[in-house]
């Protein structure tokens, strides 16, 4: 299973018991980060978008004053990949930091 | 009226009629931009972001790869008000720069 | 005299009078913006990137805790153009919001 | 030697040769990162900020088309301490993501 494959459910399963955090929505994946104040927030969407940009893999964000939702799903294989459990996990760590 | 009271159905329709792609849902106003790529979303959401900051106004965001949606309401009113409509036309101005 | 060719000093003195707070260095402007906290500051560097894409006219930027300057000139006419006070006119627009 | 205190000549040698393309300028650590356009520059200046802004720790930035400088320093220590080598270490690590 490769990057470009879309997962199995048990696959999913098992990637999502390792995030902390991260909800299955069908094909996707799905987290809401909290912030103290709407300039955390547009901080950590800029951060997103530079791990979005160096992975070529572009999750969809809701932003609202302190929480950005993050949304992964790989629509090129019509559902869920390694790439969107990688880039969780990246997103994850920055948040973290 | 001021900006610190929601307006009226008939107050909302004269401000929306005044502007170009916003659209009324109940309480709120929403208008999707669309653009050429990631990168030119992510500055036109910061963008956004220094508009919601200078007037402390903060409008909710939906961040596609290609597409941004911005959605306005008054939440200490419950309601539209003049603030919301300042704001969008100051987005749009952002916009056509 | 359009965009495209280098100013001469009295034009350049004539657009300069009409801006605040910039300054000539030679065959550049410079403005340094102030700012309340570090969070501001990156508001209005993303604002700046913004206009800089619209205008495809790029300035160089230097980032402290509580303040940015803004340096303008047109590499491709070796001085200032009409770009440079225009772009200037636009960011000074933008601080003002 | 914890964080709060200015590193010797000697400290300051050991942690800077861990670190890929970082130079000492006196009491100040930088590095200039190079990228493909503008737009990536702006996204990794966003990226430093998160780190800064999780860290409470900002460096100084000079920001051209395609190259970012960041500067790190301690004010407080009036020299460099190990705070400004884990930053240095974590925006490399951005860097290379």
């Amino acid at each position: 299973m490769n990057a470009l494959n879309a997962m199995h459910d048990s696959e999913i399963a098992s990637r999502l018991a390792k995030l902390d955090g991260w909800a299955r929505d069908a094909t996707r994946i799905i987290k809401i980060y909290r912030f103290a104040n709407y300039h955390e927030t547009m901080a950590f969407v800029n951060a997103v978008a530079w791990v979005a940009h160096r992975s070529d893999h572009h999750p969809d964000l809701e932003v609202g004053y302190k929480h950005c939702s993050v949304t992964y799903t790989s629509h090129d294989v019509g559902g869920l990949s390694a790439r969107d459990f990688d880039n969780a996990a990246k997103i994850d760590a920055l948040f973290s930091l």
